[in-house]
């Protein structure tokens, strides 16, 4: 099992920031960037998880989740957010698309704990 | 400019079902039924789009979008994407977790657009 990857939620209702990005050529501190938003998030009041992948084409998909929008809203008004943001358009994405929607529900599986612990 | 990756969508609200999973390792014939579960969900009523990355960790983020919960209800009873979904947990992921969530607002940028056509 990778747990680490996924985030550990309460129960619905919670808001997720789903952002999909087609990035440009070359890190340019990209990877530095990120890690330092996601270290940034988690300190914010509100936040509640996050969860991120991008393939070798350079697609990637990062949903953060919260608990209301005022914590998004909050989030977004964070002024190293915002710089960051500002050079998200200047080098590092060709294309984004950006959503903000309400979990009503959730569900999910381990193999391991559906095997009774057995290697999977 | 890669928009191929990206799904067009209409003005929310609409609905996103969000699937992050770890994937078991090798293919096992993952990947041609993953593609064969798209272009099914592709003639289904009230399907949106759909964008979906994988990293070389095997950790897989898949968002897609439909008009309606009930569309997702139809979807979900669909005889061959039940049978996938047995396939799935019988063989190809390690864990998952499903969200459904409503869509409320959306905002996309591209850097040709933004840039008025020159190369980014």
């Amino acid at each position: 099992m990778h747990p680490t990857a996924f985030a550990t939620l309460p129960k619905p209702p919670y808001y997720a920031v789903i952002f999909s990005s087609q990035r440009t050529d070359g890190d340019n501190g990209y990877g530095e960037t990120a890690d330092r938003m996601v270290e940034l998030a988690q300190q914010q009041p509100g936040f509640l998880g996050v969860e991120s992948t991008r393939g070798e084409d350079g697609f990637g998909i990062t949903v953060a989740y919260w608990e209301s929008e005022d914590a998004i809203r909050a989030w977004r008004l964070h002024a190293e957010h915002a710089a960051a943001r500002e050079r998200g358009r200047a080098e590092w994405y060709r294309h984004f698309e950006l959503r903000i929607a309400r979990v009503e529900r959730a569900y999910g599986w381990d193999r391991e704990q559906a095997h009774g612990g057995e290697a999977g």
